[in-house]
């Protein structure tokens, strides 16, 4: 009798499928629409060697690596990777509306071949070979907001750097209050409204691209900044993988939707202003950490 | 011997306690010492009418309603809560990124002296009552954006509208596509990154003011939209009560923060440049739903 559901088209379609281009106009699709109307190179697969497997006892985690932001800290964490550095550590803080956090709660275990310390990779350089999709809206922490390789990125023309975004999924290096304190060792993932004042104050290294479900929904930790009171609670890591390390048929089969491409233009604009039947007011704007980056099975 | 913490001063304090007036200059304070040095004029009770007490099997969710932005769902939702209305229904979407939604799974559950339908609440008119406390930064999805009666919102004066906006713990009345076919009989609760593209598309009725990890912590359905495929993941809804009919001695004593006083400028101002020992880049901005509006036991 009354409405039963509600916002029944938002966010419909997160696993789109790929199709013959269709004839529609640009304006007034949706991103169902968009998606059906992708091409195959409108994706793109991930590199095995900057993705990274997360076992987690309830399934596992995809994360993509940013080496073009952070090459320090990419190597650093393939290399404890490979270590089995993380194998057996624990998700040791689930903080609501902010991050999730592991790493060694003794802070004891050996880093082996890897460096204890690392360059503050806070920001890049802008440079041609940067690639860069602005958005058309503003942003209030940045002049300009955008995508590069697949991540939500800002850059300030005026200063000559560029840096990418906490949006929701992204994934970061713990540090101490010394700049160069970070090593990689510790990973955190945010999982609540983007926390864009971190923006340039600690690396940025990657994006979960699969299974952030099972970070964003543990418990949230009742001691300060959400830690785990008790080391009972803590989310055993079983593994963590580099994808060029495990036999082919282990792998996780995802393509990326790429953010270079008229479809993804498309997409955008999308969102901006929703045709879905459901809405009354487009909004005319998109937060950066608004726009899907789409992720597909292969 | 690497970092152990990190980001270790953020969302600290979100529980602070009152306390004399200090003589710290206004600039360069952090939230605990504005929240150090508030007094208790800056504190507001919850008012028992406008508080709704849902009762999971994992506790208590704190609803405050905002009856001048939707006084006819308000007045609905209070009217289910007192007819037991929502008793035994559940919890039966939870979308990662998005939002949770609880309401009759079957849809025949009668409302009884409840409306079926209500007025679309989306928007309000500005008018010298209407409380509003602007935030310094520029908005990308409305002229203005602030604070009203402790709640996040946003002006138009073009138009002559107001509206709350969906940032987290943001607390709405489901509707099908029909404006006004939305009852409050089934309610969302916003757990991602503020979908401020619904402002203005469907009503606001109040915020989670606390035991929100209640929700955000659910397991994620995996069907379309979040909602569960087994009816055996339904998260039921033991009661909801309005505070005012819940015996004193069974009360949750909470106080929220004014979001109209000095005090509230300085916290603000204390998120918009972080002043901890950890950051390096103050943002000199900050997102209106990244501004905590605080909560304490009374």
């Amino acid at each position: 009798m009354h409405a039963h559901f509600f916002v029944m088209v938002a966010f419909a379609a997160a696993l789109g499928s790929a199709g013959a281009r269709a004839e529609a106009p640009p304006a007034g699709r949706t991103m169902a629409d968009v998606l059906a109307a992708a091409v195959p190179a409108d994706w793109r697969p991930l590199d095995p060697e900057n993705t990274l497997y997360v076992e987690l006892e309830t399934g596992r985690v995809v994360i993509e690596l940013a080496p073009r932001f952070a090459p320090q800290h990419a190597a650093n964490i393939r290399q404890l990777a490979r270590q089995g550095y993380y194998d057996g550590l624990a998700i040791i803080r689930s903080q609501d509306n902010f991050v999730v956090q592991w790493g060694d709660p003794d802070g004891q275990r050996d880093l082996g071949k890897a460096r204890a310390t690392l360059l503050a990779e806070f920001t890049t350089a802008i440079d041609p070979g940067l690639p860069f999709t602005p958005l058309p809206d503003p942003d209030g922490y940045a002049a300009e907001v955008g995508f590069s390789g697949g991540f939500p990125a800002a850059r300030d023309p005026r200063s000559g750097l560029a840096w990418l975004a906490h949006c929701y999924a992204m994934v970061g290096a713990g540090r101490g209050n010394d700049v160069e304190s970070g090593s990689g060792a510790e990973i955190y993932v945010v999982t609540g409204h983007a926390p864009r004042q971190l923006d340039r104050n600690i690396a940025l290294v990657g994006r979960v691209v699969a299974g952030m479900e099972r970070l964003s929904a543990l418990p949230r930790g009742r001691g300060p900044l959400g830690f785990y009171e008790d080391p009972a609670q803590h989310v055993p890591i079983r593994s963590v993988r580099v994808a060029a390390d495990v036999p082919d048929s282990e792998r996780t089969r995802l393509e990326i939707l790429r953010t270079d491409t008229a479809t993804f233009a498309a997409l955008v604009e999308s969102r901006r202003n929703r045709r879905d039947d459901w809405y009354r007011v487009p909004a005319g704007h998109i937060d950066l950490c608004n726009v899907p980056i789409v992720v597909r099975a292969r």
